[in-house]
């Protein structure tokens, strides 16, 4: 089977959402890595909630109402420019260090995002970062009022790109991601950022690195959900090697 | 209005799902209580990941697959008879204080729970705890083959008790159950288990206490997602002046 698509997962695989907690650190001085992580549970906690009550809303209300939550439950009291300016860090968040080099390997085969973000969120994203000109389609669920992992959000490929997935590659680096994007149809690849060797390490030094031990803890492990990836990686820079090597 | 039903959530509404944290304490010493916060967050994680996948699986198994990936992402080696024993427990979780005196007081309504538990483990539970003789029905999500916040859930109330959402009064810790059974129609009390004084508190003491004070953080304020429950009360025994108040 060739692999004629590869589409990239935008927040966490492309894109360092931790690259967010240098503003929430100089906003909040000491609660700048917690405000991180559980705004990003709360993120994604928010979109599956709203797809189950059926109350759609756009992923930068979601990303907003999560991030309101997280100042509140903390405790921090905040001006209405500072909240702007958390926010507004989601629209420049730093690529990966290997994401466009990864990117101009793969010219030869269509290229995209498909992520929950909303329309704006994501153009602003992509052209911030440059991926304008190697991308052929940023896709976002929006047009289907309904975040992943719903099925109909990753039928939104073959539906933009004209590929079938049994033709496509996806990548995430978030497990429940991969599991879904798996149980749809399509080949993927897992971005393994935190070993379990690293996982475990985390937990013995846990009395200083608390919050963020509870996130990797959380989020980072391959997910128990009866299905697995075909592919596990560390870096996005495998893979061009192995898109070749799917080549039949 | 008068309220003809009240029907409650089950785990960490009526039970004390923190009540599993001695087995846990007393299986893995010093991991007790992050086992049973990254447990919990993770159960409640894959039931909404399983509706929106449309892989249904019973909360049994959910609750399986989610003590596995706690244990594995905290690099604990178990063996199946200690698996055994800390699943089991949620067969026996202990009912809040008040829980038992409260639903006497309201024994002239219709009492009901309504959970994501299969009925093996509600049946078991409400056996154990002695609330079968005090309860009307338990009613299980699985025979609709998926979890809350599905409005196909809260439909099971008026299907089962013959009661429709604006007699019914629906009571839940779980900030986000609250929103959605409100989204839904129900009349909503949320049991606010932890004020916003004790969380700012908690997070002071936050060097200590690290894997608690995040999970409060996550899971115990009022959540932010387009909708409020009609009812703050910070306790059962609230219920039956709450109750008495709502007659017309």
């Amino acid at each position: 089977m060739t692999i004629k698509a590869v589409v990239f997962d935008a927040y966490g695989t492309l894109y360092d959402i931790q690259s967010v907690a240098e503003i929430t650190e100089d906003a909040f001085p000491g609660y700048g890595e917690i405000i991180t992580q559980i705004w990003r549970i709360k993120q994604l906690e928010y979109s599956w909630l709203r797809s189950l009550m059926r109350r759609y809303q756009a992923f930068s209300v979601v990303t907003r109402e999560a991030l309101a939550y997280t100042l509140r439950s903390l405790g921090l009291q905040h001006d209405e420019a500072t909240f702007a300016r958390i926010i507004d860090k989601y629209l420049h968040l730093d690529l990966y260090p290997d994401a466009l080099s990864m990117l101009e390997a793969l010219k030869d085969r269509k290229l995209a995002i498909l992520s929950n973000g909303s329309p704006d969120m994501l153009n602003a994203l992509v052209r911030n970062s440059g991926l304008e000109r190697v991308l052929d389609a940023t896709i976002s669920v929006d047009k289907k009022k309904v975040f992943k992992p719903d099925p109909a959000a990753y039928a939104l490929i073959e539906e933009v790109l004209h590929v079938p997935p049994a033709e496509v590659l996806f990548i995430s680096s978030n497990p429940w991601d991969a599991c879904a994007a798996k149980a749809f149809g399509l080949n993927v690849a897992w971005i393994e950022r935190v070993t379990p060797e690293a996982m475990a390490l985390a937990c013995v030094e846990s009395d200083t690195v608390a919050p963020l031990t509870m996130f990797k803890a959380l989020r980072t492990q391959m997910d128990e959900l009866g299905v697995v990836p075909d592919h596990r990686i560390h870096a996005l820079s495998e893979l061009p090697a192995l898109v070749s090597a799917q080549r039949s």
